[in-house]
């Protein structure tokens, strides 16, 4: 049941991406009263008739009737265009994004890794596109069907060639109101590039790790060679950042460190794709830090071995299939 | 059935450890007619009955009567007692040692890995510990059954105090006499310490990622990024032997490289230990080359990780058991 508020948004949004993240962000959207479409691939049968359902820990509930598409032809220009893609779909964004995307709209990034929006830029120019982190444990579970586990903010922040800090802008300001609404915590970044850093600080080692040695986040913290590791790959991208221009305190990373020991057991977003038998998210992840690393100078072997090692394990689980 | 040789040695061997690499040699030395004493564990009962058998590409043979011993107290003292124990059973070298070892006796130690010597060298003296590396392909397949699959060289060389390189004695022409004569193919070197470096040259990279990847040598080297992995860890090993005052050349590395490419698909010895729930060898072949690098002040990052990795999963493989 969709209730009409008062502060309701009058942005349409489009979902490239109605999985764990897009669906997840979007049913909230929705749920608020915001006019919300949806793309779909093999869920799309089951979602347009049967709609969304969400398992929250901050409370379940259900969209029974929703806006779904299985091709963005039939998709109306949106104000906002989500990308909630594996980013190993991004070979698709130049058929998906033209048909969508109008003289005033936003396409924001919601995926991890760096240097998508570049890609992005290259197709809808650089001033439409925005770039949001989402600090998020959620999975599919079935058809439609979003398991949230914990947390869901969201930092957002403008795109500008090469990636150079740019001043809060109306747009970003009535963007975030809109998932304020949808009871999505959000913070406004003046510096994209660094909060993307930021978050590599963790995804390089929890989500290389958990797939090289098949561990959770709690079985490698107890093991005092692997938080020994971790340490030093979180450091080798603070190097990396600082190469780059962009400078993370040492307590930052000590923050990170004491955070994941802190936290519940969790099978890390690039484990449960190996365990799925589906394609990695590496080159974002790896590859492009990698780059940027070695372009500016930097050498992070650790950061470079560990992404050679998911090559290998990438290429042949999908060479399995399931 | 033993023939007697007219070159037959008059020294006696003690083989600690029976398994594939002292199983295969010590046969092949009671082939040729060297009086040999076997040391067994769990093969105690079995190989007292019915001796030792090897499938071997140079021939098959069997031995249906070998001097078998379940403790050393049992056992005469040696002229050479050879350690074909794995290294994590050294902890009990204190023990099984001095029963064994006369005025007269070598220990040789025939193992993988750095500073096994050294360890020997404070139990019996420097000047009784020899070492050597065996480039050989060969598995236990049963009790007292050893599959010999290829090559079988040893590379020998005397220890003294802090690896220095020594002069070539006779007492090491001697054994070398008595291996030769055992169709066994040895050389001698001057510098233990260098050809140690050498082995790791390729004990680190394969023995390691083979156990992180679960991988073949074949599968590894069929991988571009595994293979430039690969080519990088021994080009660490090669600035940590350089650190260590060993000069290891350029086209050593690709040498091993090319040889490796070239091998038949290989299981390494530690993915076997691996998949069998064994302990794996991670302190004498990561461990001790890792310690003697730092103090002398060479970075070998992912060495240390390949390391930490290990560390991580062979702990949680003996916690599993089979």
């Amino acid at each position: 049941m969709v209730l009409l508020n008062t502060s309701k948004s009058n942005r349409s949004y489009a979902i490239l991406g109605t999985g764990a993240l897009g669906g997840f962000y979007g049913a909230r959207l929705q749920q608020s009263g915001t006019e919300v479409h949806f793309l779909l691939r093999s869920d799309y049968q089951h979602v347009r008739h049967h709609g969304l359902t969400i398992d929250s820990v901050q409370g379940d509930f259900k969209l029974p009737q929703v806006n779904a598409y299985a091709s963005v032809e039939q998709m109306p220009p949106c104000d906002v265009v989500v990308i909630a893609l594996k980013t190993t779909q991004n070979h698709l964004l130049p058929q998906l994004l033209p048909p969508l995307v109008g003289e005033n709209s936003t396409v924001l990034v919601l995926q991890n890794g760096l240097g998508v929006e570049a890609e992005v830029a290259q197709i809808v120019g650089p001033e439409k596109v925005m770039g949001g982190l989402c600090f998020i444990c959620s999975n599919k579970v079935g058809p439609g069907h979003i398991h949230h586990l914990d947390y869901g903010a969201i930092v957002l922040g403008q795109y500008s060639a090469n990636y150079q800090p740019c001043s809060i802008t109306q747009r970003m300001a009535d963007i975030a109101e809109d998932f304020r609404q949808a009871n999505i915590p959000i913070e406004l970044t003046e510096d994209l590039f660094l909060a993307r850093w930021q978050k590599l600080v963790w995804n390089i080692p929890f989500n290389g790790l958990s797939v090289v040695l098949d561990a959770t986040t709690e079985e490698m913290m107890a093991n005092p060679a692997v938080q020994s590791l971790a340490e030093q790959l979180m450091r080798e991208v603070q190097i990396a950042a600082g190469a780059c221009g962009r400078s993370l305190p040492d307590s930052y990373v000590q923050k990170m460190l004491d955070h994941t020991a802190k936290m519940k057991p969790y099978r890390t977003s690039m484990k449960i794709d190996y365990d799925e038998h589906r394609p990695l998210e590496i080159k974002a992840i790896f590859g492009n830090p990698l780059d940027s690393a070695q372009q500016a100078g930097a050498k992070i072997p650790q950061v470079e071995m560990l992404y050679q090692q998911l090559q290998f394990l990438d290429a042949r689980n999908r060479s399995v299939g399931v």
